[in-house]
């Protein structure tokens, strides 16, 4: 049970969401700004940074939610999600990709884990400036959603068939959709 | 130096944002609604929740720049903001406050680690839903503010009049004006 009374035909940070309307437009738009808006790095490699942080987290609802976005955008599908969130070295992913989830997950350890020498290998990979930033915001905002779900004890469906449904939704229509329930 | 070609004479999250408006404006508008809008927790009382978390995360820039702003608005001043940063129990503060710095500070390593028992000791203390709720999430959201900052390697001041002339902004003009530089 959730630890204030929020809707249980919401999940996750859908109960939240519709608890804190105030809250909800801002984060609605940060997610919308990284994760859909104009980027050179596609929809589908960054759900897979937002996937791997949530994983190593290990907040069930969003990796699962983020998950099964990345598995309809990305090359490969589920299969590529599972095998990069297992061990991004040996899944078949770009090395700038790579390069960007050992960056993100070093951001999710602590903001100063991230040093030179992972900021140095992005580059080298081809990561820009943008990209790199990003990658950190990314990173630091699903610390941040992880939490938010999971420290107020969200419900979390089992079924993957809701998460694929709710995949659908953002692909077609964008976490602002998402947010405004 | 930092990870990525920042205004140098713009510290701390201050060059992210005018590195990058598009995730500015949300990451603002988040800050004005949580730690400056309608809320029975006071201003110095969210600042002082920022505050704490920020120094657990050992965030140079954002434990400054919030400690500043909350040593404005609570009552004891920046010596009441140093005693519940280093031991909350003992620090001139409510009691409800003191149960949600810990849910807080517990949310600050694990969302998981908030437990039912925070959450009663909070409730218990008079903590309102939504209070308990606004805990959780600006504990998380200075969990994405620090990684942000110190993923980064951005530029903090170590002179404390820097934080005090920005609080001044903050306490006058709130987040948004900060966001837009």
């Amino acid at each position: 049970m959730a630890h204030i009374e929020l809707d249980p035909g919401q999940p996750g940070i859908l109960g939240l969401f519709a608890f804190r309307p105030e809250t909800a437009k801002p984060l609605s738009e940060l997610a919308e700004v990284l994760l859909c808006g104009p980027s050179t790095l596609s929809r589908g490699e960054r759900e897979l940074i937002a996937t791997v942080v949530s994983r190593g987290n290990e907040c069930f609802f969003c990796a699962s939610a983020h998950g099964a976005v990345a598995a309809t955008q990305l090359a490969g599908g589920a299969e590529a999600v599972e095998s990069a969130a297992r061990d991004a070295d040996r899944a078949p992913i770009s090395d700038k990709l790579k390069a960007l989830l050992k960056l993100a997950s070093l951001v999710r350890e602590d903001g100063r884990s991230a040093d030179e020498a992972a900021v140095v290998a992005a580059k080298t990979a081809g990561a820009t400036d943008l990209e790199i930033h990003d990658t950190v915001l990314i990173a630091a905002a699903f610390c941040m959603f992880n939490r938010y779900v999971d420290g107020l004890a969200t419900f979390a469906p089992s079924d993957p068939a809701a998460y694929t449904a709710q995949a659908r939704k953002i692909v077609d229509h964008g976490y602002l959709a998402v947010g405004r329930g």
